[in-house]
């Protein structure tokens, strides 16, 4: 399939550009992360949207790698706050070093994927910085968000919306715009490219959210790791606004239970599907996808263009779309 | 004198730039390091520098504000990282709230500082942003190195020298250079300028460590807080090079010694003196402030704007210049 080819693209010049630099305790933990691999959606969906709008994807290569080093930055941060360990499959970088480093390494990250962007020229370059600035702010908001979830027992639909727009779909909405930006598409095709991957972003994320709960073993996670932490997803938001009191005391005190067992998994289930929350969640994702095609349905590329970008709308909701 | 001036300019825009803004967990904490006031050196340099370049200074506010807003995401970071409980007398932001909301709400502080650039035309913009990514780079640079030199028992001069040069002198360096940038200077002026606040904030850095062991009380700090720390400073690598096997020997016990006293401090100080360290560390700070100084004379700016200079040096080494 085409993301392929754009995944081996920047493959090469991600590992042209990891070359040891001193203070090594400051570079190491960069390549570390940066080495971990995963499916690089983000920098390859750069590259497309700089060959669909009429350049060749390597002229998009600077802007992907910014938008891949971006992440890496988010993933380096996020997992100090949320005191994870692993990170695909291996030690995160506070886990491998230190807090410390994981602090500093994350902020030199985050500069040197600004950095990326100086070989643009000077119009192009403030374009994308603009975009990048607005999106990197938002994407702290979604984690800001995230985090006082936590501590609230109602979140309502509208911010879980926008927490998880903000967190994850504003920087695949944002790696389409900067490849359009970079190849000088007009507003109206950057536009329109920016609402696909956002649509399709918090599609996947709510799919995500799905597959948590409802998908079954061989998806990779353990089901029903997002009741077990107590996450306040669409599920338990849903579910909540419409369950008479009694079922929402059972939930709140399920949420609260300390012993949390796949019994726990089991009850919170059926809640979720005693409220129909399921048929409402499968509503939403189809919804977003809708929205999703139709920014593509009005994009002025060719059509070949429009069926890379469907394919990789079917690769991400694992089906035929 | 002239700073006066540029700080109100400089505090009447901050004031105006803090407005209360969702999510509050995430905007407050900057609200508040931002608030704690300081001498403001650094936006004042830039407004300065585009003043003297011949631009209004508040062209350059923008710029000024970036630098600020920069400096104390570096605040947020360190003192998270050294563990620091106060600053500016005031609790430090992961002691009012917590340590994951200093390192996300630092992250966020960084993107505004980029943000502030967006007012400047493309050209303009690209340069700021150059220099701002370097240097920027350059402070994380020494904030590594001076974390390393902790459990270092050899430090060179060398490293020690491009270490405080990194953590503080070159962003005082890129201060000015932003400012004669937005005036539209030419390069050879620009690189004055820089070299100018790099040597200056070089010579700075030097007699803040000459202070802290061989001040006097009444300068506010503590002294000897640099030896009790142990702390790798000019005159504790000036020592261990020049002093004999026994006194090597010597000071490294004094710095290992787990018990920090006032007679511990008196014996690293005859220590220090028996060697000449202080005389040293005198005739450094003498050097890079004539250094500053040839900078300033090769600049082509107005004689006003040359006392202006002379003004803000002789303020930050509390001498006449």
């Amino acid at each position: 399939m085409e993301l392929e080819r754009f995944k081996s693209i920047f493959e090469a010049h991600l590992a042209k550009s990891l070359s040891p630099k001193e203070p090594k305790g400051l570079y190491e933990p960069i390549s570390y992360i940066l080495s971990l691999g995963g499916k690089r959606i983000r920098p390859c969906v750069t590259l497309m949207a700089t060959e669909l709008c009429g350049s060749a994807a390597e002229e998009g290569l600077a802007a992907a790698m910014a938008v891949e080093m971006f992440h890496n930055f988010t993933l380096i941060h996020d997992d100090i706050m949320d005191q994870a360990e692993k990170r695909r499959g291996q030690p995160t970088v506070h886990t491998r070093w230190d807090e410390n480093t994981g602090i500093l390494s994350g902020d030199a990250l985050m500069i040197k994927s600004y950095e990326q962007f100086e070989s643009y020229e000077p119009s192009v370059f403030k374009s994308l910085i603009k975009l990048f600035n607005k999106t990197a702010l938002e994407v702290c908001e979604g984690q800001q968000w995230d985090m006082e979830f936590e501590s609230e027992t109602e979140v309502s639909m509208d911010r879980y919306f926008k927490m998880i727009q903000y967190k994850t779909a504003v920087l695949l909405g944002a790696a389409f715009q900067m490849g359009a930006i970079v190849a000088k598409a007009d507003l109206a095709n950057q536009k329109n490219l920016y609402q696909f991957g956002l649509k399709l972003g918090t599609a996947f994320q709510l799919q995500d959210d799905y597959l948590d709960t409802f998908g079954t073993e061989d998806f990779g996670k353990k089901i029903g790791g997002d009741i077990l932490e107590g996450k306040k997803t669409f599920l338990y938001i849903e579910t909540m606004e419409k369950a008479d009191a009694e079922d929402k005391e059972k939930l709140l005190a399920l949420y609260d239970q300390d012993d949390r067992n796949d019994a726990l998994i089991a009850e919170v289930k059926d809640l979720f599907a005693k409220y129909g929350s399921p048929e409402s969640l499968n509503q939403a994702i189809e919804q977003y996808t809708i929205e999703a095609l139709d920014h593509l349905s009005a994009l002025e590329v060719s059509e070949k263009g429009k069926d890379m970008l469907k394919g990789l709308a079917a690769y991400l909701m694992h089906r035929a779309i």
